[in-house]
């Protein structure tokens, strides 16, 4: 769903959000307060029942639909030595989702999610992002266009995820584009790589916000000149949902800054999505703290492909099935308190 | 299975613990280096998948029974104001869970766990710890043998939780028992006391310490005085299974402070033991830092029932999944780093 065919009428779709169902996330809290439970001592699983309910526009939350998206995209700066990998990884790492092989195929399964993954033009990498804007305005709108058409408006979840060897560069710069600092600050190992590696990240980094400094205070311009397809497309995905009111889990550092820029456009913009994962990489705790999103998980996790977003899904089954399933206490005559 | 007849008996137990499966250990880290991953980049579900395999004593985990174990008991302290809930709760809440209609039913059967409830003679509270022990030798070991005779010694794993009224407190004195400091440092607020009722707890808890000074440098007769039958259930459960070699899941802050008594005997006494997620009880921090444990999860909960170990078994399932079910990169054809 959804058609950004210009950067403005990605502004203007920031500008007219639709809210979400309040009323829906009070009764959840309504019924939490009679469960057989001290108050709000699921803690999290709680919150979460609400938040479920509040963009499902539903008092009783459900999870018989949920799709995990995973973007793909190649990078022109992974000729600096940015990665650990070289860029073919990326057509073989796709290969391997469809064949079923990656660590996200054993994880949407086991979550229950139906996955699909949309490689972005792999023959055609971005450009170099220390030499020139990593797209041009076609080609980022048309990564936009094609999260956010990957987007089913009836799913009572969508889990965001990202494949590309070399975006790991790409996110630290376009992070340090909308919130401050430079390579020391948010460029890490990403796959692995060794000291001379993150000192060529860092470096890439610190020369990418220098060349585009003219286009970094707007948050579009600097996600098309730092940023990659996949990171494009998971914008597109973001939004696409915060219209249709879908939740959204985000998964790592990648992902999370790949979403950011809508948060620029309008501070509601990512109010249907919760972060799924503290990442292992560098970055991630400033993201995370300049973003107000405390994550669900912190498993050490630096892998990508939705994976944490996955590990997610299943907290919140927990959740939803706590939520509807539980007794109150005059269902089970249990006394409350005093 | 296990029979803990006397203090000795748990005593020599702990002495003669059979090591865990090294060797299979050890073929798991040989499989996730050449899984389609970065090595590493599943973080702690790496460590998991090693961890069951070191238990269990086979090269690929399995998680086919998942035993959930939940023992309920009742606690004369009660009487000095300690918690929010009448001690009435501890047996309706037993007769919610045998009509599915608590959170632990919904959690277990979210995780493919089989649960069951064990009541302790809940007619028959433990003595007020303020002014006895709170057992006599005879109900200690014979709640001690209750939780190892509930342990399935062919289970996949294990997963340990408690209920009962005013145990927090109880939990609270062993944990002081053990690891020093008094009511300050360890009583929280359970299941939502006020100020006054935080304020009686803490006291609770210094003047049974107090009163017991001549025992707590004996783990046992430490968790005698001052814990509870659900507690010592846990004790031996957490025994029994460390005995059988079968993996146990810790829940919150009772029942770790339940089996730490364990690490006093000998510290490997709980090496096939996580904690399944850190606590919003006050002393849990604490207690987790005493037995060097990183939780799996941190969601707020402070529920009990084993909830937070029911949660962590999704974790656990999907940490098996990648390890079992992922390519590797010579089957799907991936370039590995360089």
């Amino acid at each position: 769903m959804g058609c950004f065919e210009t950067l403005e009428a990605i502004r203007a779709a920031c500008r007219a959000l639709p809210p979400g169902d309040e009323r829906a996330a009070e009764a959840v809290w309504a019924r939490q307060r009679v469960l057989t439970k001290p108050p709000g001592s699921l803690g999290r699983l709680e919150e979460l029942a609400a938040w479920l309910a509040c963009w499902q526009g539903r008092d009783a939350p459900r999870l018989d639909r949920v799709e995990v998206l995973v973007f793909a995209g190649n990078h022109g700066v992974t000729a600096r030595g940015v990665s650990a990998y070289p860029a073919d990884v990326t057509a073989q790492m796709v290969a391997n989702f469809a064949a079923g092989g990656a660590a996200i195929n054993q994880l949407a399964r086991v979550a229950g999610a139906h996955l699909r993954v949309v490689p972005l033009e792999l023959a055609a990498p971005t450009r170099d992002l220390t030499q020139a804007a990593a797209m041009d305005e076609g080609a980022f709108l048309a990564a936009v266009a094609a999260g956010a058409e990957a987007v089913q408006p009836d799913a009572d979840l969508l889990a965001l995820g990202e494949m590309g060897i070399g975006n790991t560069t790409a996110a630290a710069a376009l992070a340090a584009a909308l919130f401050g600092g430079g390579g020391e600050r948010w460029a890490g190992r990403g796959t692995g790589v060794d000291d001379a590696g993150l000192a060529r990240k860092r470096a890439a980094v610190d020369a990418a916000l220098a060349r585009h400094a003219d286009v970094l205070a707007d948050p579009l311009r600097a996600a098309m000149a730092l940023g990659g397809r996949e990171l494009a497309a998971i914008l597109g995905a973001a939004l696409a949902a915060r219209l249709a009111r879908v939740p959204v889990l985000l998964d790592g550092f990648v992902c999370t800054a790949a979403a950011a820029p809508l948060i620029r456009l309008d501070e509601g913009a990512l109010a249907h999505a919760r972060v799924a994962h503290r990442s292992a990489e560098a970055g991630h705790g400033a993201l995370l703290a300049a973003l107000g999103q405390r994550p669900l998980l912190d498993l050490d996790l630096r892998l990508g492909e939705a994976s944490g977003a996955a590990l997610s899904v299943l907290l919140l089954r927990a959740a939803v099935a706590c939520h509807n399933g539980m007794a109150t206490f005059a269902e089970a005559g249990v006394r409350d308190r005093e």
